[in-house]
């Protein structure tokens, strides 16, 4: 990482005090607005050699100069991609920051995300008041409605030039910022000054320079209600074996989460982690000698393990694209062709509750720190920053160019901390022949 | 139902003084046992105009006299079947009222179902004490495993034998229910002594003469916060539909009043009342017009419904026997190809949460009623009652002969009050062309 | 009750059909409609005998033909005293059933309960669409505001006259009904033709005839989570005591449900049973045995229990009547006199959950119960019934006659089925010397 | 803090490889052990002028080699002061690391707190198995149950030899840190070889140089609950007013974290922030306005808030020591009283769920963080630190002498993000004239 350039964009000189310096009145103080120069060190370890990087990233939080001249300015935001807890929340303190705060001019909804910045789109955005946003952070979901995929991105900043937006939030996972990346990029090109700001969304944990992603907490905590209950179906019969598909696409940040938590998980399988089938080491013999010790099993797989597995990747679609398969039902199938082939005892109950885990509201911590994100995203786009998003080091939030974080993924380190935690939790051994 | 037999068997004359006489001393008042006349009519209307039937209940409750002698009586519960809240409640109300309200000598727990009264299970029936099943309602699931199937009649009855087994408690739904009632008559043929009752299981609250079986409400509480989730996930994308399948092969009392409670779901599909796919009133252009009109929707489908649509049911087995398809899995691919067909937007979640819902740990309300049943049946085994199970009729527990409720399911009238109150909560049409 | 009358009255012959009849076209079937003439005995058990009493319910539901003419209707709905769950599931099913099924003119909301009603009541009575309800449910309290007391009926009704309204739900507990029982005889006085109906609101559950009350099965669900924390706590010091005080000033039903539902509790008091705290087997002396043996211990307490104990009533205002003491801080501080006294060690924590407990929302089976309930009281209005609450009888909605059941309250029977449940869950003793 | 010694003490050089470099094998990679010599830099920020200081933490986790001789050695695990969400957590992960990583000779639980190292402690300390504990995270409080004081030092060091203890764990509060620190040096003082390591439970997360206790996060999740229920309450009633009492006597972060998450909240009150209550500008007379304006409040209070109000602190008990009086009910009474005096409507409903929100199991987050902080003081143990508790700095687990934080306080800062944040979400103002 020692040459990456963490240099965030300025659309220009700041120009306007900050309203909250007459908000604060006398009671300002010097915590009350972060200086420019102050930045937080990548590298905060120190034993004696000398630093490995220089690399800092510059510290979030409200300036006491901005850029933008809030009545006359006007902010839009936009969620892109699945579910996840705490959109609404982040929606909420946006709208609410942007306009108790800053006392800005105008904020819009785009709807059903990047498509609703389309040239025609219908419904088109609409104005969001604070007194609409009030309550939304008791629902899951998102209230301006999401999508998939965008239109060109020339179309998408004509649209914004038509609604005079000065300010674009983007909320979303690594497609949406690199749409919000692009974005800026063509309006860097033109000249404009739109302000872009991503907060990045990804109930799986896996963006990097991100400590912690908003809603994966309460995304946890409903994986953990699951595997209870998978661990209760798994005791209620001979052979019982209860299977836990959870998200996680490339880095099983849940699932060992979730294994971590419930402490009734005998097999965690993530993306990060190879694991057989076959063989004497592989999961089903072992699998198999766990029945006939203990009659139960309780497995929680994320959804993108299991990729090199014979069988499991060898589908394709029309076009020749790899097919993802179910790993949870491919798993279920290889279990029971297994136990029928040894003809002994098997009952898997399969659950797949993805959907059920990224549609509940947020719990509280979760809720404070999406205010927290949305508020950081808030002052630096009053501040002037774009083609940036909101990250946090250490619990600090920061500011990270978009640039920086392309094609870069946190994934879990399998001689880490973490895996080392879910092996000891589990008890599971190397399923590796 | 006139000529329905409602006569419960009884092992031979009461002999000894109920044990409660003794705990209750100078208390004992009227309400304390109930006579063995007194019975609950099954008609409690009346409108000047003759009865219609004058068929009555036995009420359940103590008995001043019974027929087994406590210290010398011995026990055993057995769970069958599929999981369903409150079964641990259950189990613990038997064990907890058979030792310190009668003293008897001992309860066996029959591990893994009827399975556990096979010739050599392993492993075997054990003896259930009081403090091992103090905190096991907090739990779902059942402490004693479950199964499927059963050995020959001949087999069990001979391990009761064995065992000196004097009451045996069936814990399941229908197939369980009618285990018993062989039993029963198998002890019967045998002159044996044996008393048999069960506790009527059925998570569908599908069981005719039972007003309303344990786990239901649990059940629906758990199903709600799945309609929920979906109603999330609907509203977050243009076309959004959430698509909930929940418990109910032949009756769909769980979606139609998880659709109730909800009060978001838009269309609930129950085995009772058909409906169509094509065709103008059909699901499909019905759906098409309201995500047209209102751009999501949410529907609740019970497993069973939809068999009698093309393409359903037709799918056999090997042996000839009808595939059960998943019918989620078939809407959904109905719908998706629908609507590609149509050039029209459709993003289906769907939601599965069948191993959810039945796991759980009781809610108060049902553990209360559990606790209930299970006095019950301990006191009509302990009176000698046999081959009956306990019901509920208009909120009063009564004694069932198992051998009425052969063949019988409860299932809802379309035309009853249940079902309009679906049809106003939905405001869905008739989809029937 | 055999000479009890539960007649109740009309105000004047049906004259328009029910506007279910054209929605339910071909489809309306003979159990869409109830017949004035079907009843439902008091009396539901035979023994041979002759029967005790004749008397019999009015049956709710919807009726075929009605008094008032949909269009030309207008209905008010009025929430008064504490806050129970459910309330909000009970307005918002009144509204959308006279919209939706019958097509009513206009609903009104009167804010701040039968305070509304008086003459310059500021806010005044707004109309209710059926948007406006649409996901109050899912909040606890009620959206109309409550309030205590009321001005003079001759007032109110004055109210209803100037504002047009025909027919008027009063959702309320005894005082409440009693107003809505005075509202009612002022009208008929005055020849007015206002159909008024109560729902009863209760959350002891203690109201005659009223075979559970709304809400009730939710605060035993709540009550039973600080039950839990109590057991906690109690478990987490040497003498370690949880003490919780539960709603129920003149009946206990709330704290005795918890008590079997949690399945954790040792002492629960009640006002149908009174205790000594004093001499051999007073509260004192067996809790003193208990901690010796066990360390700890859980009570709940009914608000209303110990009325009769020395000190705990004697204290009275300026005006001399009886204050109510907390009986919860009057046995902590009697326990710990008491230990102190010994020398021994007890360490109280009190739990006074009562505002919690009543202020969420209603479960899923009592916001069904609500529903049902709400719609009862729209069919009984709509048929030109007046004077009645909707009661439930073995589990079939009924009219009862507010004058039938002025000045009656159910009660727990010290020695019915419920008590003695209560004894045996917590093997507590007589606690009276 | 710059002249703040971190070093921590060690009881010799470590003499044993630590068994896990057996059990990993050939998987043991260089994330497997901790470097003693890398250190957490105090300071992570740059801003190019010099560091403010050089401080550093060292940081926790195994290392390669360890003092103990595991199959040697015993350890010892107490539980002291008032419940906190977790407490089992960290016992049940003690206990797991220590037997499975470690295949430690026995560990003991102390029951009762300090007092259960008194001379003839009964019941005495038992052994521990990793069965005993497998289960125990799903329940709240502490299963070796707590106390508040302790025998004089050297009885409890008499007892650590007597049963040949050779590391202690206590989790406990400011004053259990202290009695650690006093173990631990008459320990240094009499030769010998025990090690002593804290783990700070504090639920009000004032324990300075711990970035966050565990626990917390739950005890945020309960108060919001509770926030929400005064919310309903308060809009119940015209002049409603939910006030909530929470946990905080030197530091009001559950307040304010209630605060930020429920989003309801009128009036935040912590102990660090002083407010009026009389005067234009003190809370009774915004109140007043509020409530004319708004008819309902919500305040959340801190039980050590405003204790420099006339009246709240000037109460003595016989020996002369301040009576801290319950702020809850000063305030009710205030308030009360003043709107009395103003002849205008008010009705409070007080809540004060301290000890539901401390008794209830630890969220799945701080399931997982009470895991790493025991694993973490295993750790640290095994390797022969002393007189240390484990710390959180930046989210990197700290080794921090128990010297260090004598006396110090984490508190919140009125001019800092945390208390701006809770400004905004409330819109209260400075309640002081």
């Amino acid at each position: 990482m020692s040459n990456m350039d963490l240099t965030v964009e300025q659309l220009g000189p700041a120009r306007f005090d900050s309203p909250l310096l007459a908000r604060l009145g006398r009671q300002a103080g010097p915590m009350d607005f972060v200086d420019d120069r102050r930045r937080l060190c990548w590298n905060m370890y120190t034993d004696g050699a000398p630093r490995e990087t220089d690399l800092s990233f510059e510290q979030a939080g409200p300036r006491r100069q901005i850029y933008f001249d809030p009545p006359h300015a006007r902010a839009a935001i936009v969620t892109c991609g699945g579910l996840c807890p705490g959109l609404n929340d982040v929606i909420r303190a946006l709208v609410m920051s942007l306009h108790y705060w800053y006392g800005i001019g105008e904020v819009l909804g785009v709807p059903y995300g990047y498509q609703g910045l389309a040239a025609g789109a219908q419904p088109a955005p609409y104005p969001l008041r604070a007194q609409d946003v009030e309550d939304v952070h008791q629902r899951g979901g998102t209230i301006l409605g999401s999508s998939r995929g965008a239109p060109p991105v020339e179309e998408m900043v004509d649209t914004l030039v038509r609604l005079n937006v000065n300010i674009l939030f983007c909320i979303g996972g690594d497609g949406t910022l690199r749409g919000a990346h692009a974005i800026d990029i063509e309006a860097r090109r033109r000249g404009l000054k739109i302000a872009v700001a991503g907060i990045p969304k990804t109930i799986d944990n896996d963006i990097e320079l991100v400590y912690r992603s908003f809603g994966f907490q309460t995304a946890v905590e409903e994986a953990c209600k699951v595997l209870d209950c998978a661990h209760v179906e798994a005791k209620g019969a001979r052979g019982g074996v209860g299977l836990v598909k959870l998200m996680g696409r490339d880095s099983g940040f849940i699932a060992a989460h979730g294994t971590l938590a419930s402490g009734d998980v005998n097999y965690c399988l993530v993306p990060e982690v190879p694991f057989a089938l076959e063989g004497e080491h592989g999961l089903l013999e072992q699998l198999r000698a766990r029945l006939r010790a203990r009659k139960h099993a309780v497995i929680a797989v994320a959804e993108g393990a299991g990729a090199a597995l014979p069988g499991a990747g060898d589908r394709r679609d029309a076009s020749g694209n790899v097919l993802h398969p179910d790993v949870g039902l491919f798993l279920k199938e290889a279990i029971e062709r297994a136990f029928a082939g040894w003809g002994e005892e098997v009952h898997i109950k399969y659950f797949d509750p993805s959907y059920t885990i990224r549609s509940v509201s947020a719990n509280a911590n979760d809720s404070i720190f999406c205010s927290d994100l949305a508020r950081c995203a808030a002052n630096a786009a009053m501040a002037g920053r774009t083609g940036l998003m909101i990250g946090q080091w250490h619990g600090v939030f920061t500011h990270v160019p978009l640039a920086a974080i392309a094609g870069l993924r946190r994934r879990i380190d399998p001689q880490g901390k973490l895996w080392r935690a879910v092996q000891a939790a589990t008890g599971q051994p190397d399923l590796i022949n």
